[in-house]
């Protein structure tokens, strides 16, 4: 079902970008698991608008209110149900584009696919506000999986072709803009503020890693923690692609250069380095999860662009009013880490079973 | 589930490399489709070990023997069952590997996930040879999709960092080694020729198309058409990366250069370019579905590699015995169809129910 | 997934008798369907408590907000979202039961299975009330069938072995006590006061039929329309039973006399009896499916029943205080609808995709 | 999907009647598992057909063929997928039926759905033969039940109106007729032979327990152990109705007679009684789960009864030819208890999750 997800906790998002809330519906963690809130809060704030120079301007406090699944601040076996509410919806920018559709935007597909019927305003069901559902589900999870001893971390590896220096190692959400290299931060601010005053957009790269995730975990062909991530991660609207390991440069390998070789680390098998970003055959091997995800520029930009009239079939010179960021790569950051954990903490359940 | 793929279509794919057979069981096809049985051989024969120079020397005449779901050879309404008998086994050539891990192989995984009871003979349920079972219920699919006038087509379009050269504008199924460019395939085989020498392996890079699918496929957030075709793909052994469109490369423009433009055609809007690979939201635009996967180096090969034995963990240089192929790419093609076919036809059976 | 139900529609509920709301995500409606909302209020208050002598005098008003899902009153293919806030929960009338399980209620395996995490209050997920949510959809693809012509009508056949007299021909929602025969009503409802006198309650039978059903509906083994149903009505906390057709009657009687002859009917093969209850093989026949379902007294009762301190293992006399329902068989019905309404209406989305 | 059952373990039913055999795939059972598959078998000779007086004259030896899943007689943590062949098949029977519905089987409905293109021989994929694929699934689990110390014992609890005397307090698969009195079972056999000598056939209703199941199986609203038996039961062609506990009857009691009050045994606390079938809120309470099934008479009887030719629309006399179970109770005794063990083993899988 379109807006679920998951097999043994099963995920449920609603909400439209300009309904009375957006929210979710987190059904399968076991009861008893404490919720820091106040942690939560603050995962949920690194998705949140309206921060600083390089996000959009709509200020929501996207504070969760929870309609089922706690007692206090332990779950309670019933499913977790919270509604954000959209308190700072603006329709009328969007009423000039209700037969417009915006290029790169899915207005027009949902107009096919729902034939007129579609909310259309702000992007509906469609707008990267229905990530910040996805940011609360993830964020639970996380922390259930921080009990685990199971870590996720990310960090921007490029803006617009400008890349991040060194290796992922430690996180980096403590920092206002998520780089390992705070020079090549810095240097990917600036090409953001450029396309920002050129009233255009710019996409980037986000790499993200689950470290201590133990061997063993994901399940053959179609349930590999591969087909588990990817599931998840395009459930971000920008995300054009993804790769585990050292993916499409593998492609260019020899096999010798490629295979992890295994030796023996603390009495444990291991594989000795990780080009295969830590999944084999769909399986955990050990070394942590490594992925990439590309994200595409923003499409809602200033700069005129041509698109049509859907009524009348004439053509339009389209300039996106509202308030939109110039690039949604740094917003997309906790929404891949919330993409992560919920794949990986779908897993570790499933191996319960196993076991 | 793990050996399951789709909502209304429902595959299960069964078996290990050295069991008695392996088979799957396809649900959801309606009844009264007629198959054309002889090309749905030719096209399981794409796949087909022991064809050529590049492939393993295990031959299979993979033919199906239908259990159920067709009176003649017209589908009944009643789930597809077929079994692939595995008739050339040689389990003796991995008695020596029982205990040692090959790098980059999933026996390791399997070790960890399954405590030592999975069927490690010839890869057991992760071996390449089940993407038979995957072949199979993907050429069926692909037949039905025909008749809509949906075509899939696909191509190398890299091998070891070795480009195809012209976009992908027709079939190549009818060429043994499928570029567009015959001169750069002969380059690249010339490139297997040379792996296969040093007693390695090489990767690559497939590019599908599905031509002609009507705008309005796909479901959004978690069921979007890159999430399916991602859930798919993943499902073939050796992919470790997807992009839709332009991809890792949208990551590095700005909006203005990644946005489609609207357009009329023939009376109806399109997107004037697909940057976006066919896909907005997670549902088609009118043009074309575009993907790439990135497809590592076989891990099986002779050259000697850092192993360990399992039981005395104890450092072993394993050089892999056995019949390999020095470049699972080319057979991977029709793999990557079937996962495309399956994808869109689940999609398509899903689009009846809003109509 | 246990607080889901569905298919191609997936219906997710949510809440706790007295946490913030209890409501439900319901997703698969196409869109473009047009809601009568006070139609559909009126179908929550026939469910709703506190109206009559013979229903809980909890009052809730049982007003939905809706938080995503439509645009004005129709629906806009989101998945359609709604909270029905608690609004007059008294949590105080359960303190005492804290530690002491209702006999008949879930008190004591949710208090097994959840580990004292669940929420004991009211009864919390496994309330009754969560029955709001389920009316709550059900009254909405309720609307939906009747657009196709098809009807959902019931009436409770008998309370405390007080059987109804007639067959059920036609609604009997107009009435505030549903029978066909108002004489039986009336000696069914004297039966409810002579058991509230007592601090005692008492059980039931609910008839439902789906009229104009077109033969075709269902599918074979697990997905027949007895399997789809009864997982949707066995989701009504009090139901311990159900039958379809002459169900343990037929199991009394010969082939000959069971089967249903065919015959010719406005041009059309139909059975010439419903023995079947309209369902050979889980498919429908053309004759509307009928079931029955038996409903259990209200657990909770005033009357002294014997139960045990779960923290100190020593037997306690208990009273349950509250307000309850002397025969929850009233407001049963239209959960029953519902349910068969969810049920049939699934089918109809499955019928769609093979034709 | 319809021939599928389960969420945690997934089974696939395939085949039809006449096709090249039936059979069925079981995934999710963990590895290392050691099936005994000569009780196996002789759990599949209970349901087989041409061993007695009361059951078809069609003989099947009904073994299975192992096609993946198993090393020696482990599973190895791969589907599980078997084939059963179908040897003694006699379509040539069916040749007059093709296009005459009899009464009471799917033949018309399979018509409807599949518009002509079922597989009507023998009743395709609506065969009583499909069962066969039902109990081998169903014994695999039995046995890992077994190795938990869950017993799934079963009785014929009448037979056309003639009642077992005794409650079931151990299995009665060691009888050729499993009832707990011989003199009952006696009289229902001269039942059985009275009906076929007139060339018709008679229901029944099954028992079945499930012992020494641990408290706190089965979870809320739409995935209690109500709606997971109901669900797999229904699976069972000849099944029209199903109550747990004292079902029906439950529904005309008052609360005061219907509740189980708790006590203390051996330390730990359980209900006293047993009216709700082991189950509350859709939880087991610890004592043993009990339902009682309803299956209608074989609808295939010689007799002659009204149908139609669907192709001419004229009335036709039939009487069916062909090999018949006078009564199908006897065969469906086995397909119950495989039911109900699929419906816990599943069960007990979701609550290893939440441990």
């Amino acid at each position: 079902m379109a807006s679920q997800y998951g097999e043994n906790i099963k995920l449920t998002i609603f909400g439209q970008s300009h309904s009375a809330g957006i929210g979710m519906v987190l059904e399968g963690i076991p009861a008893g698991q404490e919720i820091d809130l106040e942690a939560l809060q603050a995962f949920l704030d690194r998705r949140a608008p309206g921060k600083n120079a390089f996000s959009t301007a709509r200020k929501e406090a996207d504070e969760p209110e929870f309609l089922g699944g706690f007692v206090g601040n332990r779950t309670c076996g019933a499913p977790i149900a919270a509604v954000i509410r959209n308190t700072n919806a603006r329709p009328s920018d969007y009423e000039a584009l209700k037969d417009v559709p915006r290029p790169g935007h899915a207005d027009f597909t949902a107009r096919v696919k729902y034939g007129g019927f579609e909310d259309a305003s702000g992007g509906g069901h469609f707008s990267g506000r229905l990530t910040a559902a996805l940011v609360l589900a993830g964020g639970i999870v996380k922390q259930l999986l921080e009990k685990e001893g199971i870590e996720i971390i990310s960090r921007i590896s490029s803006i617009g072709g400008i890349a991040d220096e060194g290796p992922l190692k430690k996180p980096t959400s403590d920092k206002a803009f998520p780089t390992v290299s705070d020079e090549a931060g810095k240097a990917m601010q600036e090409r953001i503020a450029e396309v920002k005053a050129e009233g255009d957009s710019v996409g980037g790269v986000i790499e993200c890693k689950v470290r201590h995730v133990p061997a063993g975990l994901g399940d053959p062909i179609f349930d590999g923690m591969e087909n588990r991530i990817a599931k998840a991660v395009f459930g971000i609207p920008a995300v054009k692609g993804i790769e585990f390991g050292d993916g499409f440069e593998a492609a260019e390998r020899k096999g010798s250069e490629n295979n992890d070789a295994y030796g023996v680390e603390a009495g444990c098998v291991r594989p000795v380095t990780n080009h295969a970003g830590g999944i084999l055959g769909g399986i955990t091997d050990g070394k942590c999860i490594r992925f990439s995800v590309a994200v595409k520029p923003t499409p809602s930009i200033a700069k005129p662009q041509a698109s049509v009239d859907l009524t009348t079939l004439e053509p339009v010179t389209l300039s996106v009013p509202g308030r939109h960021d110039p690039c949604v790569v740094v917003r997309a950051v906790p929404a891949v880490e919330a993409a992560a954990a919920l794949a990986v903490y779908d897993a570790l359940l499933n191996r319960k079973k196993e076991l």
